[in-house]
C-alpha cells in the first residue's frame, strides 16, 4: 500500500497529482512523529552497507525504519542509475523495514517535493525513524538537509585531494560525520581521520541548534559504531526537542518548502490549459525550425498563458 | 566583460534580470559558432588537470577555449563548495582561455538556464570551444547533456564496485570515455579497462547520431591521449555536420529548453506582483506556526495568484 501511495505521488500524470494531493491532505495529521536522518558520502563509502547495519540495530530497537534512497535518474532510458542493482538485500526482507528508491525525475523541485511527501506517507504508515540516503555530492544533499532532522556524513580514511575539496561545503551541513570501514588494518587510519575531522569541525561555527557536530567510526562489517551513531542521533533528537529547536526547525523547513510547492503547483496547473500546451508545441516547432530564438518564444507564451488566465472562467 | 556579464544572467534579482535577458536577445545572432563540449566524471578522476592539458592543447591549435563549471552551491554559506580551491592554475592564466565557475543555485532550472546562457555569452565573445564540466554524478550531468554537442565521461582504471553501478546510467549519455592517469604504473590497467568498457559500450543501442562512442586512455602528465581527444571530437563534428545531425541535435536542444525557460519566466515573473509575495510572506507565517499546511498554503496560494493576474491590467 505504502509502495503504491508513493508511486502515486511520484506519477507526473495529472489526474494521478491531483489524487496524491487529496492523499497527503489526508495523512497530514498523521505525520511527523519521527526521525528524520539524512545520510550521505560519495560513492564507494559504503553507504548500503551502513544503512543496512545501522538499520537493523534500530529494528533491534523495536522500531520500524524506512529508507528513501534519492536516486538520480537516467534521462535516456527513464530508468534510474543504481536501478540496477540489488541493494541492502537483508534489510529490505526485514518486515519491519521499508526501502524505496525515489525517482528524482526531471520535473522542476523534482528531488524535494516528492521525497518531502514520501517522508510524510511513511510517517503516517507508522515509521519512526525515516531514512533518506542521497548519492554523490551536490544538489541533492542540499535538497534532503532541508527535509531532515538529523544529517550524517559517512568518510572514508584517507580519501584523496579532491575529495577533501568538496567536504567543506558538504560538511558544514553536516551533524555528526561517521567514517566507515573502520575494521582490520584500517582501524588506525580510521582513527586518524576521526581525530582530524573532530578537529576541522572545531573550526566551523556554532550552529543554531547548539549541536556541536560529533566524528564517530563504524565497520558494517563487525558492526563496531553502529549502536552509538543510534545513541548520538537519539541525544541529538532529546537536546533540540527540549530547547525547542527540533519543532522550530521542522516549521521553518515546511515553510522553505511552500515556495517550492508553489512553483510545482504552477506547473502542474499548466496541464490544465489545453491553448497553453497547444502553442508550445507550436513554439517549438519554430525553434526546431531556427525561425524564433528560445527567449522569445518563452516570452511570447508567458504573454499567451496571462491573456489565457484572464480569459478563463 | 564577459565575467560581468555571466554574473548579470546568475543575478537573481529582478532588474538584473530582465536586463539579462535583453543582453541575450541582443547577441543572439553571434551564437553558434563553437562546439560545446560536456566533461564529468567522479571526484578524484582528474577532471581539473585533464582539462588544463586539454584546454592547453586546443589552444595550441589557435583557439580561444572557455571552461564553465557547473558547481552545487553551498546553502549555507551561500559559496561554492569548490569555491575554496585553486584549480586550473596555469590555463587560468592563458589569455585566450576563460574560466568559470556557473553557480547552479537554488532557483528552480537553476543549473540549466544559467549555464546554458553561460554558452551563449561565451560564443558571442569569441571563444571557439565550450567546455562545460560537471563535479560528481547525477543530475547536473542529464542537465548538461541537454546542452552540449559532445559528452565526455572521464573514468579511472581499477574503480570499485559502487563506481560500476552508476556507470550504466552515465555511460549511455557518453560520446567517448576517456580513462585518466594512463600513466607509469598504470598503464597495463588503463589499458585493461580500456578494452573492458569498450566492450561495455559496445552493448549499449546505435545512438540516434550514428557515432560509436570511444574509449581512449590519457594522461595529464605525459599529455598522452590529450591530441587523440581533440581529433575524435573533431571527426565527431565532421561526420555529424555532414549528416545534419549535429544543427537537428542543437535545434531539438533549444526546443527541449523552452520548457524549462518558460517555467523559469513563470517563477521570475511572480516577483512583479508584490501582493502574491506579501501572500506568501504571510502563509508562510502560519506554516511556522502550525496553523496551516504547507498542501493547503500552496493552493491558497495559486488561486490566490489567479485571481490577481484576473484583475491585473
Amino acid at each position: 500500500m505504502l509502495g503504491k501511495a508513493i508511486s502515486l505521488i511520484e506519477s507526473n500524470h495529472p489526474k494521478d497529482q491531483e489524487l496524491a494531493s487529496q492523499l497527503v491532505d489526508n495523512i497530514i495529521d498523521k505525520t511527523g512523529n519521527s526521525i528524520r536522518i539524512g545520510i550521505t558520502g560519495v560513492p564507494g563509502v559504503g553507504k548500503s552497507t551502513f544503512i543496512e547495519a545501522f538499520g537493523e540495530y534500530i529494528i533491534g530497537q523495536q522500531k520500524k525504519v524506512a529508507v528513501l534512497t534519492v536516486d538520480p535518474s537516467s534521462q535516456l532510458t527513464k530508468g534510474s542509475i543504481l536501478g540496477d542493482k540489488t541493494r541492502m538485500d537483508d534489510l529490505s526482507k526485514n518486515s519491519n523495514a521499508f526501502i524505496r528508491p525515489t525517482a528524482s525525475g526531471n520535473t522542476l523541485g523534482g528531488v524535494s517535493n516528492k521525497t518531502r511527501e514520501a517522508i510524510l506517507l511513511c510517517e503516517a504508515a507508522g515509521y519512526d525513524v525515516i531514512i533518506v540516503e542521497t548519492v554523490g555530492v551536490g544538489q541533492s544533499e542540499v535538497a534532503v538537509k532541508s527535509m531532515v532532522d538529523f544529517f550524517l556524513l559517512l568518510m572514508l580514511a584517507g580519501a584523496g585531494d579532491e575529495l577533501q575539496g568538496i567536504k567543506k561545503g558538504i560538511m558544514e551541513m553536516a551533524n555528526a560525520v561517521v567514517i566507515t570501514k573502520a575494521d582490520g588494518d584500517n582501524v588506525k587510519h580510521a582513527k586518524e581521520a576521526q581525530a582530524e575531522y573532530q578537529h576541522a569541525l572545531h573550526l566551523f561555527p556554532t550552529s543554531a541548534s547548539g549541536w556541536s557536530p560529533t566524528v564517530l567510526t563504524s565497520s558494517s562489517l563487525t558492526k563496531k559504531g553502529i549502536a552509538e551513531t543510534w545513541e548520538m542521533i537519539t541525544k541529538y533528537q532529546d537536546q533540540t526537542t527540549k530547547s525547542g529547536f527540533f519543532s522550530d526547525n521542522r516549521s521553518n523547513q515546511n515553510a522553505s518548502w511552500l515556495q517550492e510547492y508553489f512553483q510545482h503547483l504552477l506547473i502542474v496547473d499548466l496541464h490544465g490549459f489545453t491553448d497553453v500546451q497547444k502553442e508550445m508545441i507550436d513554439l517549438k516547432k519554430q525553434i526546431k525550425d531556427n525561425t524564433l530564438s528560445v527567449h522569445a518564444a518563452g516570452k511570447k507564451l508567458l504573454s499567451f498563458y496571462r491573456n489565457v488566465l484572464r480569459k478563463h472562467p
